[in-house]
């Protein structure tokens, strides 16, 4: 999904400037980060450029985020970079944009930034939260917010589990059979599994570079081994196989946040 | 708003069962609690009673609550009972309730009570959380989850304040003018004020009864104390002149969760 490989130097333009934005967003009612042909299809991306049009009533030059989330992912910090050639202030395109967009996408922070700064390209870092909980009933105040597990899960056999994800893998088999990645290989940084208050397992995964549904496939692969129906060691033996068939399914976009990008 | 004078003791019916649920739901869609005189007012008790009837189809024969929120507040834990003289288990009410609630209401616990046992009447402790977003950005994930609050709070000052507010008052400044309680005594055995990460404030409140929106205007005051427009120790003059013009503006409903009922 993200592939270093694609990056072309970028072409200083004299007089464009570089913004970086974090965003929140609730994904629920969006289908996913990126602007698509249809221009009636709400994502994200448009809306941010629908509401810069709108306050500086210019359009934006081009646009870049730090992960390309997929319909009903969330994210608690997204960053992306917008480029204009307008001059309005950072501080006034942060409480600008928060005036113009809908309730479901805030601005956290914008800042300027140089032009060799790239929200994708520069990323060192990516964070990922994935959350479920874990009891009999649903949970309203979680309702597109973690996904639902009924069966108790051994979150002892999950954390052993996740120690194999962590470092350099061939990660074949935890992506989608639409994955434009150009190699399986990435690194994950972190996998850790933590039980919080009020039944919620969290699933803390880092890494620099992502395939396509590949947090949502570990995780689907980690509530297996909660259940019993793999064990912790079988995660090895996925890997190694690299089948796609044999990792667990692909867990629901709504337990997922965008949580950090590092630079 | 709880007020232990207006108990008449309980008769026992033959065959009549009490069943204690717990539930947690997502206030937002609802006028409160109570079930209203139009039938067409959507509201958490008349959701109960409707799904009893289609999973029983029998009508409830009663039913109360551990406190009547009001439109908009959500609970983690509310406790109530209902009677009937269907047969079924406390586990088929539990998930045969689940099936036929919308997803903004979950039955957590269903079990069999005696008669004598009285969601209202015998409860010892009601608990309260009132959360705040204090950052200069709406949280879209917290839309109708938290009140928001763009100027930055002093929690040290809040904590302080919240001290004086412990222990038996007159509480007259901190009631609405709709008000039935009987009497504006009462005891509140904790208010604490917690800085939590993501710049989330969360008031947490407990205490046996209380007067109508008197957590709202409470965590208004603690609020005010917290901006600077009052000093911890006005809320101990605000106490003893008994004058809710005195005492802060009453806080949106959706920052406030039921969160335990001790019996």
């Amino acid at each position: 999904m993200e592939d270093k490989t694609y990056f072309t130097p970028h072409e200083i333009t004299p007089g464009l400037r570089r913004i970086k934005l974090v965003l929140e967003y609730d994904g629920t009612p969006y289908h996913g980060w990126q602007t698509q042909s249809n221009p009636k299809v709400p994502t994200i991306q448009s809306e941010i450029e629908k509401a810069f049009t709108a306050l500086t009533q210019t359009p934006l030059k081009a646009m870049a985020a730090a992960g390309r989330t997929d319909k009903g992912v969330h994210a608690r910090a997204m960053a992306c970079h917008l480029d204009t050639f307008h001059p309005i202030a950072p501080q006034k395109i942060k409480t600008g944009l928060n005036r113009h967009l809908p309730n479901s996408i805030a601005v956290v922070a914008a800042t300027e930034a140089d032009q060799h700064f790239h929200a994708r390209y520069s990323c060192r870092e990516r964070q990922y939260q994935y959350a479920i909980i874990n009891r009999q009933s649903r949970s309203p105040l979680l309702e597109n917010r973690a996904a639902f597990c009924p069966y108790k899960l051994d979150v002892n056999a999950m954390k052993k589990a996740a120690k194999y994800l962590e470092g350099q893998h061939d990660f074949s088999a935890f992506r989608s059979s639409e994955c434009q990645g150009k190699t399986p290989q990435t690194t994950l940084k972190k996998v850790e599994v933590h039980e919080l208050d009020q039944d919620i397992i969290r699933v803390e995964i880092a890494g620099v570079t992502f395939l396509h549904n590949m947090v949502r496939i570990l995780v689907g692969t980690l509530v297996d081994v909660g259940s019993g129906k793999k064990t912790p060691e079988d995660v090895q033996t996925i890997l190694a196989q690299k089948d796609r068939c044999q990792a667990g399914k692909t867990m629901p976009a709504h337990g997922l946040y965008f949580t950090k990008a590092c630079y």
